[in-house]
């Protein structure tokens, strides 16, 4: 396997892939053809076949892909067979959705700590965790060598964060912040805005 | 302009370019160039100046765009040049935090009604809402000719949720419920789930 040439638009088609596996894992199926996945995640049999054998033969003509067998595959592809510890930047609604948001569970994520600056909100409860001041942030994250954050600040102040993030040594960077982060090219960043989600659809309606 | 042709990775695009104009001219600046543009929403200028061009001549040579002209047409074009009404099903965590979301002002879009099942949230408030009963939402839907919908239900609901809202007339939804929804193809589908996000990434890190 040669991950590091896999183009990044497959890349994004893989969690699809995983979720969809894990669901039917978890409803007690064994086995699935390249066809039936396809019908759940709105991709082609081919387009799915294609991708997967990027990573070499799981599948075996007729009796479909092992189910439990492309799990642990995909998850060790995309390194998701470990937890990686998160620290949420923001304790906003947002913020306390995403700390005790329950689909991390079973998916390679664990929210470790949660940082604000607002005076009134540190050391008060948000799910597990009591909110920690985010002036102790890059000494905190550093120490604990955590390398995923999501960041749901105002945009004024995501920025600034960002900065501290990738100082911290934070190589992934999940932005509820609506504006667009300017990091260094060994950080990868991800948006969630949904007014995005909505202006991309709407086009079409 | 024909709209029509233009390829959906462009449409993609705009949104970004809409959110950082619209930055710009909060913060009273007047033109950028596509050099400027390109800088803050991660697009090299040539990129910019050609997705741009496919709606007609913006700019002039030499002086940029106009920020409020490319505002206008942006707008236009995505149709977020007025408001659309859009629906909230799931009340639970984060169906308060869309709820009470600060970000769809001035975006085109405002929740106005919002559903769960839950006998034990209907009725009860929500920023400024009562949480209706998912057994009117069809007709509530209808009456309103509301075209749009934020769906975050339970994994298992989602689906049942999501053939409703077609039922109802709904022809973009926003899906926070982590699993691919079957749809006619006369409706979007666009999906928001930060395991997904998450895992994308980390097959970099």
């Amino acid at each position: 396997m040669n991950a590091d040439k896999i183009p990044d638009i497959i890349i994004g088609r893989l969690p699809i892939y995983l979720r969809a596996l894990q669901r039917m894992a978890d409803s007690g199926l064994r086995t699935i053809s390249s066809q039936e996945l396809g019908e759940m995640v709105g991709v082609s049999a081919a387009q799915i076949r294609k991708d997967i054998s990027q990573f070499g033969e799981f599948g075996k003509q007729g009796t479909g892909y092992s189910i439990a067998y492309l799990l642990e595959k995909l998850r060790e592809i995309l390194k998701v067979d470990r937890i990686w510890n998160v620290a949420l930047v923001g304790a906003g609604d947002m913020g306390h959705a995403l700390a005790r948001y329950q689909g991390f569970v079973n998916r390679g994520f664990k929210v470790v700590m949660v940082f604000d600056n607002d005076q009134n909100k540190i050391g008060q409860h948000i799910g597990d965790f009591i909110i920690e001041d985010t002036a102790n942030m890059i000494e905190r994250i550093k120490s604990a060598n955590i390398k995923i954050a999501m960041l749901t600040v105002p945009a004024p102040a995501a920025q600034h964060i960002a900065d501290d993030l990738v100082e911290a040594g934070v190589k992934a960077i999940l932005n509820y912040a609506p504006i667009s982060l300017n990091v260094p090219k060994s950080v990868k960043v991800q948006y969630i805005d949904p007014s995005i989600h909505l202006q991309r659809m709407t086009f079409y309606v």
